[in-house]
């Protein structure tokens, strides 16, 4: 098992959708991430909060064995991101967001965290994550990142810079469009390997998700919910199955970013059955050894007998 | 191999789409049905032509080994359908549809078509499959049916004693929650089949199929084409490919229907890189072959190694 670092953003996030609501519950990228992968193999963030931040929020990451002490408390308030969802569930609607102490994040690694060899920049300015990147004192195995519509439209240079020195980017289809310029999905994938990263995985909502990587595709399903409750994290929990389990293997193989693909659908599934990490809460190992089966069932095409 | 038979429409389509447009070329549900399923087994086709048809569609047919005496030839006009599509090719706006001697279309089976163990409705009026249903001798192994959003809405009762009566149901994502009215997928696939047939196979266009046969599920992912052309008679070839699968293997059984959808998959990925049969008509049996290992492939998942 290899050491895996994320930077990214901790939150508290209020959300309403069609089936109940939350308030400041724990959310962000970093956290969504480093939950999940903490199944897989050990993690460390690299984020900050205010210092209003609960304590019981820290409790819960530090008994799953998250490594929080790259966590800065700065004075003052905690990033909150309040958004709703339709019926659908497909899109969030940002309601408000107060980037309080989040503003001022300067994401600055030890010389530990500086040397892991599996590395995601979770969706922040792609100048801080740069930083991150100016800062690592190793090459590591693999470097992912993510990133939204936000950066695409308002940091597109520094996001092209970072491009160009990441092997994987993680990235929703529409975004995938819009930072290719161009409506064909597996056209638009192809453009954005040849910014840099040679793998790209697409993440399609219930649709599943889709592996780039040369002239190779891998897709995966959605598992079928029949109720989906709220979407808040699924893309981070996602990623953080997926890097967990490469870390976790130790590999960057094509036949290790495949499971990765699949397991990190599996802890995205639970994820979207209840509210911030309720459901993760309640979850195990077997849990997700279970839902992988099934996953691994719905895909399964036996050729013909005799 | 076991004789499959269709019920349908032949037409004349004029399609316009970003790439090019077409006049009076080949179309109907029946056409791309037979000619598709024709690769894996033999097929029959009833349905009506008016006198107007020309000949060499009839020779394309009968050159694939597609048996078309049950072609009835009526005083008049062949049924005509213009539509377009956008860029992003999902959905066809109907600019215009002749229904010409398809008006007064009453399927008659012959001796033989009565006991076929294959029968495929193709989308036509409910009432018209339950007259092909009445006719038939032998209880089929398999009966499939296909509809759309025009008899969901103008024929529901008599589209729910049809469904009561038919094994397997192929139907679009949009569709199905329309029949079932239920936004959600997974529910509204239950509850099609609780309305009588026990395998659903849900058309999502470039997101692929899924299949939900009692608690099981199975998802295909759409071939990744950088260009599709005109997907007009995907979902009838996907039909005939999944069918004449069936009926070549002489099989109903779960491992059969994963098998039957991939090759539908196949088969309705080279229908939309070219107008009307184009594609289909330059398309050998190895071509069907290799892009059906490419489908395996990239959905194989393997256990992690030692």
């Amino acid at each position: 098992m290899a050491d895996l670092l994320v930077v990214g953003s901790v939150a508290l996030d209020s959300v309403e959708t069609p089936f109940g609501k939350v308030q400041e519950a724990l959310g962000g990228s970093a956290t969504f991430f480093s939950y999940s992968a903490s199944f897989f193999t050990p993690v460390h963030v690299v984020a900050t909060v205010g210092d209003d931040f609960p304590e019981e929020h820290l409790k819960l990451l530090r008994d799953r064995g998250v490594d929080v002490r790259g966590l800065q408390v700065a004075p003052g308030r905690t990033f909150r991101w309040t958004g709703t969802y339709g019926y659908d569930l497909n899109e969030a609607k940002t309601l408000d967001t107060q980037l309080n102490v989040f503003a001022d994040f300067r994401p600055t690694l030890d010389d530990y965290q500086a040397r892991v060899p599996y590395l995601f920049l979770a969706n922040i300015d792609p100048e801080l994550q740069l930083q991150v990147l100016r800062q690592m004192r190793t090459r590591p195995r693999l470097v992912a990142l993510d990133t939204m519509n936000f950066w695409i439209k308002g940091k597109r240079d520094a996001l092209m810079r970072v491009l160009r020195e990441v092997d994987l980017i993680t990235i929703n289809d529409g975004e995938a469009r819009q930072l290719a310029e161009e409506p064909n999905l597996i056209k638009a994938a192809r453009r954005i390997a040849a910014l840099g990263p040679r793998t790209v995985v697409v993440k399609r909502g219930e649709y599943g998700a889709l592996m780039v990587t040369s002239d190779r595709f891998f897709f995966v399903p959605a598992y079928p919910l029949e109720s989906p409750f709220d979407p808040t994290g699924a893309g981070d929990t996602f990623a953080g199955g997926f890097m967990g389990v490469l870390a976790g293997e130790g590999a960057t193989d094509e036949a290790a970013l495949r499971r990765a693909i699949v397991y990190g659908s599996v802890v995205a599934s639970f994820t979207v059955e209840d509210f911030s990490l309720n459901r993760l809460k309640r979850l195990s190992r077997d849990d997700i050894e279970a839902r992988y089966r099934s996953f691994r069932e719905m895909m399964q095409v036996e050729l013909r007998g005799v």
